[in-house]
């Protein structure tokens, strides 16, 4: 399908074009950072491109004309006024002749204030066409050096279980103090950053599924959630476990193995053309048959890669269908408000088979 | 002007209000997350706010319920979809007469797609008029407990400015290290975060404004640019000294020397009714004098508080007038490219007469 020897953003940008012809757009106008970033290699935060046949346009602002020249080797370099948008203007004009254009944009991404003063610095026979999630329909399959960079990420995140669990441990801490003490042992075990705020949720603050750590001491013969993960080279991994700190009752281990099991279930539903929703569901019917469908309130799971959260979604509105290359968490958890709360994730690759399983930290409860 | 006994929140309302009404508005829906947090308190990800005469509301989803019990004291609070999008339609809906209404939005924040989505969703009646910028225009003149919260989070960026050149150091460590141990130290002296990943740039790499912090070991005999922020119950500080790690050349000391004064005459300056522009060309003026003027190539400051970046602007192309109360950063640079760069940067308080400085950190050129 490639050219030999096109390099990965060539590549990318050729499957683009691929998706650009479906939709009859000449070009299309890359806003979102993230996307840029997929698409050409900049990591800096003001930059767009524009991407099409015979067009490979990436523009900054001179802040980062420094950066962009060593991170994007393949696109023509534009220095651009800090708004960026006249020269985008400017590059599609160069394409588009006395016929006119058809240019998508990222309206996800894009304001409507931007879009505005888009629309009035464009001509009218160009025309632009909403067509956000294109890049992102790409960035579902990752290529053999994603897989590579999320492994490596994931890699970290399950040492940096392993150093929590043998070296740092819950009890006496505050939640806060573990948060932090991650987010240092995630750099000194290799990451660049991590990939959210770590959340370490013990008891009742466990029973918010986006709970802020508090500063607050970890007690004994608890249930303490714990949900990181690790970004390196600019892609992420995500990771949670509930540990117990001690003797916990019978209705916090009958949850833990409901949650155990539906985990499990769900990751053997996993496989290339599964539909996300049935997999969803098989972890959701678990749960409602054991009375608790009303404390599981969210979906299943999420793409993970250059962003935490991103395509496919695994959940029971989702219409997506699973294709192998993904890398998707799979996390149900159930929530008692003013209790405690479990959730489980790992992070998987969808093979045509079934799943490859990334994380390496064990899934029993385990007391630390 | 406001009743008595009203809180924060019911002051920046009314004051809102105020606004609306010389816009001929109703109600304004507000989408941007600092925004919110400005008008309700709400630190979360997902949430928005909808206000105006009669209306103080705000909506988020079940996630993040748990938090906005405890930070939103003053809003009626509404548990909404994962979107917001409906559930801010019902409530402009409960508003909206027979007669309709006239409901700004964020404009520079709310996507085209989302925008195109709440179109749908309002009747005809319901104008939706491009608002952005009445909640940052409020927020350019801080009250009394935000100039308090940006003086602590301006104290412990000063003490970790002392922490680096009395205990740290720059000589042998690698700008990374050195980075992410800034990092570390602001959160040990009481940052909550800071306010930006720090700028460590040693000689030609602190010719880049905008400089990433690289895996070299910092030599000596050279000019290192160190750029931070600390964060402190969500507003920010920022500073930029620029040290010398052992015998500069004259023309290092004589380009110190030069932005050293302009930033002085920058700083006396300001004032309460000065235009931003003016104070801008007060510092360029001296260094196109000096015949770096292409080497000075942003504006002199910012304004700073919830974001590290607001208004007002202090650049050439700015249309602001400087109002007490506004904190802002004052911060001439001038950078060789492939050499080496300088910037000093205080933040001040404008006030009646001048300014009042919150950066103590010494701006004489220190050898560390």
């Amino acid at each position: 399908m490639f050219a030999e020897g096109d390099s990965m953003f060539e590549q990318r940008a050729e499957r683009l074009e691929g998706l650009l012809a479906e939709r009859e757009l000449d070009l299309l106008l890359v806003t979102d950072l993230v996307n840029v970033r997929y698409l050409c290699g900049f990591s800096g935060t003001n930059g767009l491109c524009v991407v099409g046949p015979g067009m490979r346009a990436f523009v900054t602002d001179f802040r980062y004309l420094g950066r962009a020249e060593g991170e994007v080797p393949d696109y023509e370099l534009v220095r651009g006024e800090r708004d960026l948008l006249a020269d985008a203007v400017a590059l599609v004009e160069r394409r588009a002749g006395a016929a006119g254009a058809r240019v998508g944009f990222d309206d996800q991404e894009l304001s409507v204030k931007r879009h505005s003063k888009l629309r009035e610095l464009f001509p009218d026979r160009v025309d632009l066409v909403p067509a956000g999630g294109i890049v992102e329909r790409l960035r579902r399959v990752k290529d053999a050096g994603e897989l590579e960079t999320i492994r490596r990420a994931t890699a970290v995140a399950n040492e940096l279980y392993r150093w929590l669990m043998e070296e740092h441990g819950l009890v006496g801490h505050t939640e806060l103090a573990v948060a932090r003490a991650l987010e240092r042992s995630a750099q000194d075990l290799g990451a660049d950053d991590v990939s959210f705020p770590p959340i370490v949720a013990a008891a009742e603050n466990g029973a918010l599924p986006h709970a802020a750590p508090r500063p607050v001491a970890i007690a004994r013969d608890t249930l303490v959630v714990v949900d990181l993960g690790c970004q390196v080279d600019g892609y992420c991994s995500d990771c949670t476990r509930t540990f117990a700190t001690g003797d916990v009752d019978g209705e916090m281990q009958e949850v833990y193995e409901l949650v155990h099991n539906a985990q499990a279930a769900a990751r053997d539903a996993i496989r290339e053309g599964a539909e996300a929703k049935a997999v969803d569901a098989v972890a959701r019917e678990l749960i409602e048959h054991a009375g608790h469908g009303e404390r599981f309130e969210h979906g299943l799971g999420h793409g993970v890669g250059l962003e935490v959260h991103e395509e496919p979604r695994l959940a029971s509105s989702s219409e997506d269908t699973l294709e192998a290359g993904s890398v998707v968490t799979v996390e149900p958890g159930v929530y008692l408000p003013g209790r405690f709360g479990v959730r489980i994730e790992d992070l998987v690759v969808v093979t045509a088979t079934g799943c490859e399983l990334l994380t390496e930290v064990p899934r029993e409860l385990l007391t630390i």
